[in-house]
């Protein structure tokens, strides 16, 4: 079975990304898996946009281990913050050590703003490169996918599920903020999830479209 | 968690679709889930192409069950035989008491035919009924998705996998027949795998493209 390394230092993802593509027929690796004292550094993003971000993290980890590689770069759009946090969702509010201190902080930037200043929405794109490892000689590059997830900015967090922004992020089609969701209503419903279920379409695709002579 | 009854008799069906959309939130009922004795006739599949068949199956079971229903018709389609069976490659040759029958009859069919007129595909048109009980009111009445696998059909059956004409299609791709290949590789690369994948991605758009206020 062909290994993919899921490129990305944070657990919470790993896990989430797993748990989406169990039915493809690859082993999923963690960056623990191939480098268990955590001695590669991870890249600085310094991509202009979120598909420069998870190209640069997939091609760094890829040249360093010699797998094929999944990343996605994310953010949170606030519309009454013209977009921010955005691509520093990350980085954004630096100052603060704990993520529920900047989710604090948004929250008393948005304090007097009704339901309808407060739209906001997760993006997610997602790439893979080393195809040739999974696909063949001929592959692309890489495929890549965007996963949108409209909703608001509550008046308070809540949940205890998730991470980064989620417990501040209130999804109206099912009256739950992220947070509050279990991990496969989330996986449904994210932005993460929606990228990779079309990675998967994607992938599934490419894999049909091998000639068959 | 909300139900979903995959509409079929065939178990082999039922294990497959399951694995495939394991990370949807819902719950995958079986026929014997729901009536353990078997009491429903399946219906007749007189539609006139798999997508009627498949939405003939699912509003069958969704009115005798109430729920939310998958169903999925599905056929193998040779080139050198026009097409057959096709629609109905179910009862194709139903004077075969065993599907190993039918499979030696179809290689008996083209024991004259060189590896390039020996072209085939299997083609599966996926449905899902009862969409309301999933996504609210206002849903349409059914979601549906088509997957295709091209491939050939070999000179002799192998493999101990998979169910129907599995043994005698050979799929270029990965040098196996559809019958040797772990399941988790044969969902990945089925017509029935790509189909229930567009399904799961339809899903999520549609999930998420509920209004927001």
């Amino acid at each position: 079975m062909s290994k993919i390394l899921i490129a990305t230092a944070n657990e919470h993802k790993v896990q989430e990304i797993r748990s989406i593509l169990a039915p493809l027929p690859w082993e999923f690796l963690s960056l623990r898996d191939v480098d268990p004292r955590l001695e590669l550094k991870p890249p600085e993003e310094t991509g202009c946009d979120y598909l420069a971000n998870a190209l640069l993290k997939a091609r760094y980890y890829g040249e360093a281990t010699g797998l094929p590689c999944l990343a996605d770069d994310s953010g949170l759009e606030i519309e009454a913050l013209n977009g921010a946090p955005g691509l520093y969702s990350h980085r954004f509010l630096s100052q603060c050590t704990h993520q529920y201190q900047k989710n604090e902080h948004v929250l008393e930037l948005l304090s007097q703003r009704p339901w309808d200043e407060r739209r906001a929405l997760f993006r997610c794109r997602a790439v893979i490169t080393g195809l040739e490892a999974l696909l063949g000689p001929g592959a692309p590059e890489y495929l890549e996918a965007e996963g949108i997830c409209p909703g608001f900015i509550a008046f308070q967090a809540s949940g205890q599920e998730g991470f980064g922004y989620d417990p501040i992020f209130f999804y109206p089609g099912v009256g739950q903020h992220m947070a509050q969701m279990e991990p496969e209503l989330k996986n449904f419903i994210s932005h993460r999830g929606r990228a990779m279920r079309q990675l998967a379409c994607k992938l599934g695709d490419l894999f049909l479209a091998q000639p068959t002579t």
